[in-house]
């Protein structure tokens, strides 16, 4: 999770490299869905692997506007209550670039959730907030996001990951 | 989209048929994900075929609760108000089983949203009533219903299909 | 519920008939809050009520654009999904003009939500296929309508209705 | 906007503060409905006075569950997707209880929703998080609190404010 247009170029590095370990480490990978930001990059990261699959859960009503880089594109027509869908639909939340309240919004719907979540880069004030609300954890690289998914992620249930 | 528990055994035959016709045919299927009736059956005919993608979005909050054959599980923990995403996420709907509340409710919301129905096997009062209320198609094989949305689907956009 | 720029002069007679009828009986009168049709039509029925109250569910962002006679007006954002929340929100669902695909979801969503469901003066066609989904009842006039929602409504709970 | 069951004592007398100086200044008082800590004590305060109106918006599907000092209850049936109805119903956000994620993902989709947002006595966390986002404002007493709301409502459109 992470903003679209207003994303620094660190942001995009980050997700860009995010979605990649994430796809070769077997996860679907799913984001808001546009072609921006955050979003894209963690897409294209994905698509770098082979066998990945990738998901866009979309604010708007036309599927057509989710990035081409996802294999699935899914239109809420819900505007920010699709960032609800994005949550639950996730084993874990990696929010990169918490800077703007959309993100903000996803991190703490996650801890309600009671998804794990993790704080990928965040600001000092973020990382001052969120732990407070819930079970944040703060990962400095993408790498260490990775690995900190792999070890939360819920070990009940169907498997979720297919093999890349 | 059709009925769960409450599916007839021919509501399940179509289903099962159609969700295998147009995964052959290149269509991402998708359903309203639970492990029953319609939904199940759509599903299991199209991992029949190989490197089909199957998609069940959730009325409740666990995407635990998906069906196994759903490769992406979205949860929506909206309850019928995933009736419209299910919807807005399809290029071309299609009703299979007619019988009940909530299938009438994503056909309605097929026609209110501009996409092309196609009511699989109506009952008489169902072929009736929804043709009335915008452009509805009726089938009565599961062949036929996949050759309509050949027909039907936008064209315009990017390709929504993967090669099979 | 019924259509907003498309309802029928009749429709909109029969709305501004049944909402002041409702309010006169002391029910609470939501509609889809817009300033058009069979919405407006039964908030100005209610508000010539005095000590009446109504409320408006919008599809959009804006509670700005409610009909100014939603003395409480509630914007969800999320277009069709917002039937459902009409549908919830209701103790009973009178469905005023069933010949559009917005209104006809709304009945189709009250049916599976197992709210009691009047068709007011609807389509032959519709007369035929609601009853088969589930508990709808067929009223010719406003007054007959209120008559069978004061017979069907939830005695349980707490009060839902205002004295007049 | 506040927590339920988690309130401290703090969160709800503040509330209940909040809910009286905000009826009293005309304002409808919106919750999330359900009757615990800050949403019944808003509520209760703003019952206490005479022609008073107030809204709860909740997370479940039965209206029965509102806080029997909701006037209006409406019942999304959506989960934490209702905390977006509130903020775009509102004209201002005041979010009274900044520890848990519910709240805080309340305060995020307000700023997202460019919504004026007070946060009454947040955490220091809160305090230092939340206006890195947008908008916020910080109030330490209730009074100050309906004070920045008189002063940031929009002034365009319809009157939202009924006399007292």
């Amino acid at each position: 999770m992470g903003p679209g247009e207003k994303a620094s170029s660190r942001d995009v590095r980050l997700a860009e490299e995010l979605g990649e370990l994430a796809a070769r480490a077997g996860w679907i990978v799913l984001t808001g869905g546009r072609d921006a930001g955050v979003m894209r990059a963690a897409l294209r990261g994905a698509k770098r692997v082979e066998g990945s699959l990738t998901v866009g859960v979309l604010p708007g009503r036309d599927p057509g506007d989710a990035s081409p880089l996802a294999d699935v594109a899914i239109a809420t027509g819900m505007g920010e209550a699709r960032n609800v869908v994005n949550v639950l639909s996730s084993d874990v939340v990696v929010a990169c670039g918490t800077g703007g309240p959309g993100t903000a919004s996803e991190a703490a719907l996650a801890l309600k959730a009671g998804k794990p979540l993790v704080l990928l880069a965040p600001s000092p004030e973020a990382a001052a907030f969120f732990p407070g609300l819930g079970a944040a954890r703060v990962a400095e690289t993408a790498a260490a996001a990775v690995e900190i998914a792999e070890r939360e992620r819920p070990r009940r249930g169907r498997p979720r990951r297919r093999a890349p």
